[in-house]
């Protein structure tokens, strides 16, 4: 079997590069080591820049996010228990973010990508690539104890962190930062603590206030890299939330019964190039950033758009260039994306050297950018989204 | 011998401070441990916030400054032999800052302090300070030969990196960042490379390109802790330099004679609290920056307009919470300037991990702020000085 474009993964960036083929009248298969019911099950983030939701209208998959979406255009950013609002929509000149779960994105992409008789493989197992560098790339799984092999033109590994693509590519280099602590996240049935998020530094670490809906929020706390989920009850969770939200702020959380709860580590990562030979990496299988900023499926979002586009050149107009230049302009977004998300969490959370000079930049540079109003639009502006 | 405010060295620091208390009707000494030619002859930095600017109008020392400093309104960057120019003016609404030798702030001000009948103490050799948690601090020091004590209501510490105000202060903390380079700096008598100031980031390192006047240039280039001035021949100095600006803009390098030329490596370094009892530090005493965004001496220069505001509000209208507070208020904006110089620093120097994640990540941040009108919006307004 041969089909112009296997896809592997069926995360957002598959999905969605799948159906933006698709809509162009370019085939693609998915291949998916897990269940359907694990990949629709998975928590993930929950914001999303104006240019996703872009690319989510474009494919027609749209619907119920813009009835159960919220879109918020500002954040809250608390220090020490002082609450600043950052009027990201004014300072930007109206741009916005959505709030809609990439758990819903997945859920809608999945339903429209098999309602339009897309293929995906869900528990395709032991996938591997062979013959990148030739014209025909060679796709092997197995499927139900059997194995199967397709051929292709071009191969997209969506895989994530540790999936087979970036793992097949020979000459990556990979740049890396790993921080000192992770988020301890839950998702509780309640009222929002506010009604837009709100981003806390306080000397005893890092805390968001998210939300999935008017019903269901989604918060965090800084905790150290060694702390087990065991050493969290729901009490402390909310102990913890309301002393670095500071007294004042700390009467606006509404308890609720929590019904998720993980530590999620925090890393940087980068690898390059994001392409050779017929294959291409996208989102999480090229790229980690950490939390702080919402950018992971963001920046899976922008790659497959950056690869969709390179993909309809060379199937409708036969041009290569954009193929051939994928990795170079996905990475220059890449990068600043990625510089964000570490600007964010550096000037958010504590670190040990709070107390040295490191530690205090960065309390200064926070203290900064609240003052400042061009500090504030770099900020929204990166929040938002910077342009594809 | 009493006098009302003892102020240890003559660098602008001090003597602005003698100066800004003089024409309140508060006087002042100065104790200086080196010759009046000495310290008229150091070669420090060039440019002037507008703030400062400000200071040397109100104490009427304005003139030769008005006459020979040059008004700059921007600035260029240069990335790897791309130039850009950065309009300083326009981002801030108006603000610009006055290029003009340190040294020659200095000469002024000794001039002035003098012809006003001021007192200044060259020379003055072992000075030390007693009492300064009592009513009545007392100075010492030998002056040819003999012991001279004095005794003062306050001191003032202007005394640089090395002075004796900061070493007789019980409990400071000092933070401190050493940088792996220095910056090779030369005066030469030749026309500036351009209107205003380049700052170019190279692969092989910083370099900038500055301006005395419009026969004298100070230029410098990013050099290895470890460099020695013999390493660097005027000629080596020149093909560097060019190198560094890119093929375009090295044709418009103007060699001259090189009349001084010399190392200073690179520091970032905090002493908090600035004061104590009736000892108050100012200036490089208290903190020193790297000169990437030529802060020292304005920092020196936002200290003593505290400090001087304090003193005035004590002996006009017996008001002693200025004083109770200087060291809060000075420290707020000395760890922005200490941002502001560590960033420029960070994002325009070649460091060993230019290949490692924190590298590539300065170039991201370089690459970012070149594209946004904000990001050169903080530059801008932290570059003209934060308002007092």
């Amino acid at each position: 079997m041969h089909v112009p474009v296997i896809i592997i993964g069926s995360g957002p960036a598959g999905l969605l590069l799948s159906h933006l083929l698709h809509v162009q009248g370019i085939s693609s298969v998915i291949l998916e080591r897990k269940s359907r019911d694990y990949v629709e099950g998975r928590i993930r983030a929950g914001v999303l820049e104006m240019g996703t939701v872009g690319l989510m209208e474009r494919v027609g998959v749209d619907a119920r996010m813009k009835k159960e979406g919220i879109i918020h255009g500002g954040i809250y950013i608390s220090l020490n228990g002082k609450r600043t609002h950052v009027n990201i929509e004014e300072l930007t000149g109206g741009s916005t973010v959505m709030v809609y779960g990439q758990t819903e994105v997945t859920k809608d992409l999945i339903a429209a990508r098999l309602a339009h008789g897309g293929e995906i493989v869900f528990e395709a197992e032991d996938v591997s690539l062979q013959d990148i560098d030739g014209d025909k790339p060679c796709v092997r799984y197995v499927k139900d104890g059997n194995m199967v092999e397709m051929t292709c033109d071009y191969v997209a590994a969506c895989d994530g962190f540790h999936g087979v693509g970036r793992k097949t590519m020979p000459g990556v280099k990979e740049l890396e930062k790993v921080y000192p602590f992770g988020w301890l996240g839950i998702l509780a049935h309640a009222k929002p603590v506010a009604d837009e998020l709100i981003y806390a530094k306080h000397d005893r670490g890092f805390a968001l206030c998210s939300m999935r809906s008017e019903t269901v929020v989604r918060h965090y706390v800084q905790v150290p890299s060694s702390d087990k989920i065991e050493d969290w009850s729901d009490d402390r969770f909310w102990d913890e939330l309301r002393t670095r939200l500071g007294e004042e702020d700390a009467e606006l959380v509404n308890e609720g019964e929590v019904f998720e709860k993980s530590i999620a580590p925090l890393r940087s990562f980068v690898a390059e190039p994001m392409q050779h030979g017929r294959l291409f990496l996208a989102g999480d299988a090229a790229h980690i950033v950490p939390p702080t900023g919402a950018k992971g499926l963001n920046l899976a979002a922008s790659d497959v758009h950056y690869l969709s586009e390179a993909l309809i050149a060379k199937y409708k107009n036969n041009r290569s260039d954009l193929l051939d230049t994928y990795s170079d302009t996905a990475l220059a977004r890449v990068w600043k994306a990625e510089r964000f998300s570490w600007w964010m969490t550096s000037m958010l959370h504590t670190f040990d050297d709070h107390n040295q000079f490191e530690g205090r930049i960065r309390e200064a540079e926070l203290q900064y950018i609240l003052s400042s109003k061009a500090g504030l639009t770099t900020l929204s502006e990166n929040y938002v989204g910077l342009p594809y």
